[in-house]
């Protein structure tokens, strides 16, 4: 099968089709979107080689579960051991023992087809197009934020970051509290959120309020330190983005101001496709530009130009 | 009066008697503990000048409630405004407005005098010796810990740093939890610890099981990213010391593993005096030496040795 692989360098190329494991599902891949992960493993992000890609809607063709067959799905992208310390903790993402989509030890998605267990399969309703399915991913990525911390309806909120994930998180914050603020640094968009509603700043102006909570998804240093200048005393910021070259944070200031620091990672997918089938979050403005999967190494090109959001391929 | 000053340089001269302001209490020093913050500000932590010091304990000899004079007191060292929105949002620790003790906008307490607001002063019980009362403002900060999480008695708790802030955050935090490991780097100060019961582990030993809760009390960046190798995924780092330097966090690890990290300074007060009212913390072998105000430049000196543990000022 063709398939999008990094290892010496970035190449689309014939390789052989997955090995399905057992409790796994062979899916036929429909479409997959470009993250700012797969440009940071191109830098050196967790030193993978193979398939890239985690994002993507596909249809199962091979199951042991016969109810998925020919059935549209989605995927969550840990695939975990479920017998580990903290699996039996409840906290399967954070396996110790796990293989991640495209990200570690797991070929990914920019591909005809692809493995993955059944249990992290769920079914796409009939009212998400695909190209809105791909989102569901990073928007479960957004959800995780509620599952961390209790938001009130009046929490002042600001999201760094204009970028896929930030407007994906503003928004989804936006369900919560309508104090929420966008900072970013492209205008257009940022006026992908004002058409929604959404309050937003470029990054140069004065913000005089703190916000009871930060969150930084602008994937830089320079962001983590805005963040902790920006955020009230005890309040809490959270660090949505990872990055090849690593982040520095100057936490003497989180000390004297004893703010709260939360990593966030992977979420749960149900709220995320509830929100996609009802249009309560909406993506497809975000979607610059589409590519067929022989064309995957030009459309990683595209996705690192700061002017370009989503890129989708289509397989 | 005789007082300990840092401006140009650090030196031991005569003052004017501290201006007393409505509402506060003139107090007569006699005894000062030097902290690390006070050698961070000589480094220019806070770009303070003037008094130094911020332990201590004293006699009042001037106050409106005349309860208070002639008794022994010690005090909290955040001066607080009262009408801010975080004085309003029951943060007074974090006023916008607050001056603090020997650290930012208020003479300290290497002097003969200090002045101080009646509401921040607590009086000592007579079970507790003057050179132990100077112990109560860092245990506070001890304390602090236990305001901001809960903790299980069989949380698994790792303490990095065996100085005075360390050593009274292991005391501490044994009192909640048993399963408790305190790390660092001078053998005679881990001992101290293991007298009490409390497991220690020199700095270059293996750590093969996580922390759920890693306190970081060395004061290096080398310090919290080891907190952050150590501690579980979605555990706690709690950062308790500052520096004039600043510190670098390497943020992605934290972002992976889901870390919360709490920045935490200053406590409560009342438990600190109960628990060294009633001895269940130990602080006596953490002194190493006293000195009277008039050699407090050489006190300082002395405090910068790694091999040294509390100072005491005798005025």
């Amino acid at each position: 099968m063709k398939a999008l692989v990094f290892d010496s360098g970035l190449e689309v190329r014939d390789v052989a089709l997955p090995v399905v494991q057992s409790g796994e599902a062979l899916i036929r891949v429909l479409s997959a979107g470009i993250c700012r992960t797969d440009i940071e493993i191109k830098r050196g992000y967790m030193d993978y080689r193979g398939i890239l890609g985690h994002e993507f809607v596909g249809v199962v063709e091979k199951a042991t579960n016969s109810f998925l067959l020919g059935k549209r799905v989605v995927g969550e992208i840990n695939c975990v051991c479920g017998q580990c310390l903290y699996c039996r903790m409840e906290m399967p993402r954070h396996c110790a023992n796990r293989t991640v989509l495209g990200i570690q030890g797991r070929p990914g998605v920019f591909a005809e087809y692809v493995a993955l267990p059944e249990a992290n399969l769920h079914l796409v309703p009939n009212a998400i197009r695909d190209d809105v399915a791909v989102f569901t991913e990073p928007l479960a990525a957004a959800f995780r934020i509620v599952e961390q911390i209790s938001l009130l309806a009046d929490d002042k909120i600001i999201v760094l970051g204009d970028g896929k994930l930030g407007q994906l998180v503003a928004q989804t914050l936006w369900l919560y509290s309508k104090n929420i603020l966008c900072v970013g640094r492209h205008r257009w968009k940022l006026d992908l959120l004002s058409r929604l509603g959404i309050a937003t700043a470029f990054h140069s102006e004065e913000i005089k309020e703190r916000a009871d909570i930060v969150v930084e998804a602008t994937g830089t240093s320079a962001g983590i330190n805005k963040a902790l200048a920006l955020v009230r005393p005890e309040g809490t910021v959270i660090l949505k983005t990872t990055s090849a070259e690593g982040f520095r944070m100057d936490a003497v200031g989180a000390v004297v101001n004893e703010v709260r620091i939360l990593g966030s990672r992977c979420g749960p997918f149900r709220p995320a496709l509830e929100a996609l089938a009802m249009g309560t979050i909406e993506t497809r403005p975000m979607i610059s530009e589409s590519y067929s999967l022989s064309d995957a190494k030009q459309a990683m090109a595209r996705a690192e130009d700061p002017d370009v959001m989503k890129i989708i391929l289509h397989v």
